[in-house]
């Protein structure tokens, strides 16, 4: 009976194993397999002298990154990983690997990220690489049960859709039988009909798609984005979720997942601290204006630039509140005493931007006008407008990207990194 | 400080509550209304001359569908919902609704599914069908936890593709930027490369899409889909793994969902039992020749009538086993004894399939056959078919779509409403 690698101690008498040959090494004498499955790597060791003649053939018939099963008696070994070895009495191989590999999965030499997403089966052997797939595994579990133990109900709403989200032509048209329709950006309008619903507190964790032409390290074409909606709270409510909610995910991959933390030779892996400053976009865009070079003003988009400098000046995670109301979407809610900044906020790493939120307006004539004023034309929004005439209550949410909140959690250069297969404009193979 | 419905008792001393008006009777001296959020509905009773005019007052205004924000004093009440009604001392229209309203939330008036799916936001106001969705909720979430619980990671893939699953016509086509491509049938390729990888279980519930043209009650264009692949196991082994899982989810909604089965009058809710009975394909067919008047032989496909048909004769949930190789798809692995048939199966709910999985061919020679065989050419699954020269382990799987699992489970007349916002030929909006 098959076991894991990582079950097996110095103390286990002997042990089944199935996995990859990671490594192979004949010295004549003596042989060494390194045998990895998906938690571990263990040492077999063959005296060929003391083995079955046909355990000295089948290991050189062996080609790096096969399939094979060994059985055999364990014994302690202070310089084998684990500090334990395999002697075989069984070495089968149940799937050939051809020869040489389109890349090293023992990471002996580097790849490119092109050569490693055209090659992610192989590159995902890599313990460093599974280790990111389990935390992200990690991550979307402990951000599931924070939602269904506060009540929660999780939606599915359609990817394919008639209109826009924010008017933009960032959309990727569908042949959709004899209509025009598009992938959805956003959630946003389902989660809002749904606080019409009365579902009161809503999440979704699915893709999002954006046609967007630029190429950089924390943009992707398909993402994945936690969604929520919360009824009779406002955007000060929701903030606190979602602080309450990245403290949470963080403490349970500290708690769930030190392995694969090792793994990746992670020292920076911290729980942020309770207590995220709220920066007012005001005070940001000054900080930005006298650290970068670029001309930086108010009512300006906060550009990777400004992004970095707030960052460094703030040193941990952050929100940016009280935004121009010009620069952010018709649904913002403006604030009643000063309509020129408005109830939104985004949530800040140091690194980038890892959500966007508000109070949203819930009120049909005001929001009416706010979409006119945008530029926009309130009669293709019908099927969202609507819901707003009967009954809307107040509510707020925000959307977090999955993949920026794993991409810097674990400190990685590339948000491609924490896809298993990204999707940009060059990229839509594998 | 706000609180929900179904926390109020008889005993309970004052409350504050928001919701929705379900319903408002104003008999001249008395005044009842009905408020109800999503845990229950509350009565408020309003004897005019002993409360404040203001509250008289605001009682008129009120349209039936308001938010309304309501508090007083709760007092034992044998007639009312719940056995207790409220004495307001203050009422306050949040968000006031339009009239008449384009469907009936309080069910007097029955409504056609058509005119229910377009305004759907009041439809799910209703506490038989928000219902559907808290059920739903539970669904999804046992289904995490099962896999989470069993070592299983949850991987997110991409739904841009370059190429069909099964090389089918069924296919929404994307304009992605300059490239051609697809909406993704199914996650098949991607979760067979995840085994590739190394990942040993993998999970994934997320959207697929199917351009077929039929318009039934169980099909749908965008739907959800289970998916689950597993290394060194065969059919028999993740078939045990489906059973498991279905038995779970169904033993989680009997214990977390008693609220919603009521509201539904679910009397027809069990927890399916253990051992569903493994029904090979000639059987299966031998019965639906027998009970069906249209003319079924060995090699056809399993239509509506015969799964019918056979549905009834074995009155509980069961597996279709030992498929003829020609029906089902390439990656179905061949009997080594037996090549015609394979080592497929379908899960079936009496009435309907819901599941549809298979130990997988692992071998690129006989991969690349059966690919050919099937009249497909190898060279478009070549990004499919290279992880099969380095290493692949055995492996099988399954997917199970979650809009079938809820409308069986819950006797819904059409898998249309267990989806929030369905996608059909002729639908796209909301």
């Amino acid at each position: 009976m098959r076991v894991s690698i990582n079950t097996i101690t110095p103390d286990t008498p002997s042990a089944e194993v199935i996995g990859w040959a990671h490594e192979i090494r004949d010295l004549g004498g003596l042989a060494f397999l390194l045998i990895r499955d998906r938690t571990g790597i263990l040492q077999v060791t063959i005296p060929k002298k003391k083995v079955a003649p046909e355990i000295a053939e089948t290991i050189r018939a062996i080609s790096r990154e096969s399939v094979v099963r060994v059985r055999g008696i364990i014994k302690p070994e202070g310089k084998a990983p684990g500090g334990r070895e395999l002697i075989p009495d069984l070495i089968e191989i149940v799937s050939l690997s051809a020869s040489p590999l389109p890349l090293d999965v023992a990471e002996k030499v580097p790849a490119e990220l092109d050569t490693r997403l055209d090659n992610r089966f192989l590159d995902a052997r890599r313990p460093r690489v599974s280790a990111i797939f389990k935390i992200r595994n990690a991550v979307q579990h402990a951000t599931r049960n924070f939602f269904f133990d506060n009540g929660f109900i999780e939606i599915n709403t359609s990817k394919i859709v008639a209109a826009a989200t924010e008017g933009g032509t960032e959309l990727f048209p569908i042949a959709y039988f004899e209509k025009e329709a598009f992938l959805n950006q956003s959630p946003q309008l389902y989660k809002q009909m749904m606080m019409a619903a009365g579902f009161e507190k809503v999440y979704e964790i699915g893709p999002i798609f954006r046609a967007e032409e630029h190429n950089t390290t924390k943009h992707l074409n398909e993402a994945t984005s936690i969604d929520i909606e919360v009824s009779f709270t406002d955007h000060i409510g929701v903030m606190q979720i979602l602080e309450d909610l990245v403290r949470d995910i963080y403490q349970f991959v500290d708690k769930t997942c030190s392995d694969a933390i090792a793994d990746m030779d992670l020292d920076t892996f911290a729980v942020p601290e309770k207590g995220f400053p709220r920066l007012p976009y005001a005070e940001a865009i000054e900080i930005a204006a006298s650290k970068c070079e670029e001309d930086i003003t108010y009512g300006d988009d906060i550009g990777t630039a400004a992004e970095k400098a707030i960052g460094e000046e703030m040193g941990r995670m952050y929100f940016i509140v009280d935004w121009p109301s010009s620069i952010r979407p018709y649904y913002a809610m403006p604030y009643e005493n000063d309509p020129e900044i408005c109830k939104a906020f985004d949530m800040m790493h140091p690194r980038m931007e890892l959500s966007s939120g508000a109070q949203r307006v819930h009120q049909y004539d005001l929001l009416v006008d706010q979409i006119a004023k945008k530029g926009l034309n309130p009669e293709n929004f019908e099927f969202y407008l609507n819901p707003f005439r009967f009954g809307m209550p107040p509510h707020a949410g925000w959307g977090l990207g999955a993949e920026r909140m794993v991409t810097t959690m674990l400190g990685l250069p590339n948000v491609r990194e924490a896809v298993l297969f990204p999707r940009d404009r060059h990229r839509v193979v594998p």
